[in-house]
């Protein structure tokens, strides 16, 4: 894409009342705009971003036999009335509305109610089980705060799974597989080493659940990290006995903060048994579905990237997510820039052209900012050389490649 | 995919409450589910469908020249106060909330007042126009009424798009460029020889509007049709100062009903200019930025395929936006549909194998309910041929094909 033709332009300053570094970054990139606090429209080149985080879970959802669907954001009251979760004193952050023809309506700030509710229709034997579904959906939270940039949203983007079992033997076989598929997730996103499953605290069916906590400053959770180990406890459930039953001494952790970028929980029957989600087992019996659910909020992914990975220039995007692999800088040199610009864009390279007219000073500045992985910058001082200056975002030094070395070097 | 994964089962009846046609066979087919009036959540099948809608609209969108967005739902009062749509008494279905900490919040029917403030951060100069944005977004309405399946949502989604010009012969240029790319996206999506440009009431700005209405017996909208000259005139502009200076005569025009699956409007500067929305001109002068917009409810265009396509044994999908390509049915040749159904997934082909425990009349029924373009049966009277026996569903007859002709015929 050229960029004299992207709509959204670099700003040198954040809005005022924006604390949080992620949003400060991605809105002085033009990544997202700020409708509210807590509140934030994904534009062009962060939206790429979120899409790109989005494949790569639905990847691994579909991998683990995730079927995935799109249920509302408006809820019937009927439904949570059965589970305790409809009135203000148990759940404090619904947003609620109401009908013009009568009538109240909520808007799902999670949707085990629905989602169980839903397979009623479709659930009614041993043979319908295991299965899991999973979606990509708008959940609304009413927060009292809201200061997090894109990390804590009163709306945003979240992936969530829910399983359906037989047993809680047969939960506990997925549970495990959920757990490494959420691995996988966090590392192909580039998470991966700033990211550990944390034991927190489980209900009624499970001892724990197990948070995925990326290591940062701004993270709102206090755990006890093992880095040896690469497993954590959050403070929730940081005693004695829990560190004996897991094997964890004391003196190995670590007080660090962490953003918790996904999570996974054993429900039991806490859903299926007020809703009435049943199946008949072998024997003819009619019985409560074992269930477990399973959630990553994708703008808080996105956020803990920009919080770890950036540094005091801008952004810093693996290449996994960035909204472009290649962000190629024109100086003075529009013709040769144009002509590797369709070279590269030819082989499926997705590159950002910078054909502005600007100092190249600014351009660089841009570029650090945008934080895209590959910068490749086209002068008269490259073209002399017959060769173009290669720099990746994330350190080391300028090479110089002739073209034929540069193609294949990014066609990697 | 395999039909016994699928979680989602087939039903005999639909909901005693649902009167429409597509809502009816959507949710009998496991498309959909019914949260309640007007609110429909995507199962698997839906929502393959609504993705080949939403992808072949986005092509004809950046084809154009659009950059893609998302906003949010939650709306800050202020700017709709600017634009006199935030009351009640101007706007009748508004769903509204309130936040926990103080104000009230609207959840956004449509994008003109947000995306024109969001534009604000990023047009200054004629330099920066034209441009277009849109998104594929969740629109709330609190519609007194939704009596017809997903054509009508109080919760739906929809793509719409903006343009934002420096004078009104920009816009004019852009929006016959828009309306082609409509009749492409129609055209693609199966619906062309059904829907008919149709001229209605236009605003301050411009005398009409444009609509794209579906003729269909569900539909909601009379309008009036000259089929010979492939457009319509709606009710509401139907007189004879409209006609004559349409060049139409009362004799060539049908009264019919059509859905509007779509429309595009053009705005000059009825939100750029409450809400100060302006761009330096080459004179150095502050001057209203023109608008345009153009939308397509996603779901809309599905129940309109639906409700104009299918026949009395269910729906037909035309093929861009079909689940999958192909149906294959199993019937007692377990081992040889197998092995069909990996050689046509490995070439790429989209499969939905019925390999269920179950009747052949069963999953007949089952297919031509579900509307996949090409059922392939195999069974022990085809591997005896040495022949699939391969029928289209929107007619045809069976035909008997060898496995390589076969595999050309559906390479297509």
């Amino acid at each position: 894409m050229k960029q004299s033709q992207l709509f959204t332009k670099t700003r040198k300053e954040a809005p005022r009342d924006e604390v949080a570094k992620n949003a400060e970054l991605l809105i002085r990139g033009g990544f997202v705009h700020k409708e509210m606090a807590g509140v934030y429209a994904y534009l062009p080149l962060g939206l790429r971003v979120l899409k790109k985080i989005e494949q790569i879970i639905r990847e691994e959802m579909n991998a683990v036999g995730g079927q995935e669907i799109e249920m509302t954001a408006l809820q019937d009251p009927e439904v949570w009335k059965k589970t305790d979760r409809w009135d203000d004193a148990t759940v404090d952050n619904w947003f609620k509305t109401n009908l013009k023809n009568g009538g109240e309506l909520g808007l799902a700030f999670t949707h085990e109610e629905a989602i169980t509710a839903m397979m009623c229709q479709h659930i009614s034997s041993y043979k319908d089980l295991p299965c899991s579904v999973y979606q990509f959906q708008t959940k609304f939270r009413n927060e009292q705060r809201a200061k997090s940039g894109i990390m804590r949203g009163r709306e945003f983007l979240m992936k969530d799974l829910y399983s359906f079992h037989t047993s809680p033997e047969d939960l506990d076989a997925f549970y495990e597989k959920a757990k490494e598929a959420y691995q996988k997730i966090f590392e192909r996103i580039g998470l991966g080493d700033h990211t550990f499953v944390t034991f927190a605290s489980g209900g009624v069916f499970s001892k724990f659940s197990h948070e995925f906590q990326t290591v940062s400053k701004a993270g709102e959770d206090t755990i006890y990290l093992s880095r040896e180990k690469g497993i954590a406890v959050n403070k929730e459930v940081y005693n004695d006995e829990v560190l004996t039953e897991l094997g964890l001494n004391k003196d190995e952790l670590e007080e660090v903060t962490g953003i918790e970028v996904g999570n996974i929980f054993k429900l039991g029957t806490r859903f299926s048994h007020p809703i009435d989600l049943k199946f008949r087992n072998e024997n003819g019996e009619d019985t409560s579905v074992v269930m477990g659910s399973y959630g990553i909020g994708l703008g808080r992914v996105m956020g803990a990237v920009v919080e770890t990975l950036s540094d005091d220039k801008g952004i810093v995007w693996p290449e996994s997510i960035a909204p472009f692999k290649v962000h190629l800088v024109e100086i003075r040199a529009k013709d040769e820039a144009e002509a590797l610009y369709k070279k590269l864009t030819d082989i499926g390279i997705e590159v950002l052209y910078d054909d502005r007219e600007l100092s190249a000073g600014g351009k660089f500045a841009d570029s650090d900012l945008l934080g895209i992985p590959y910068r490749v910058v086209v002068s008269g001082k490259t073209i002399e050389s017959g060769k173009y200056e290669v720099k990746k975002r994330d350190g080391g030094s300028i090479q110089m490649l002739g073209e034929e070395e540069l193609l294949s070097f990014l066609k990697k």
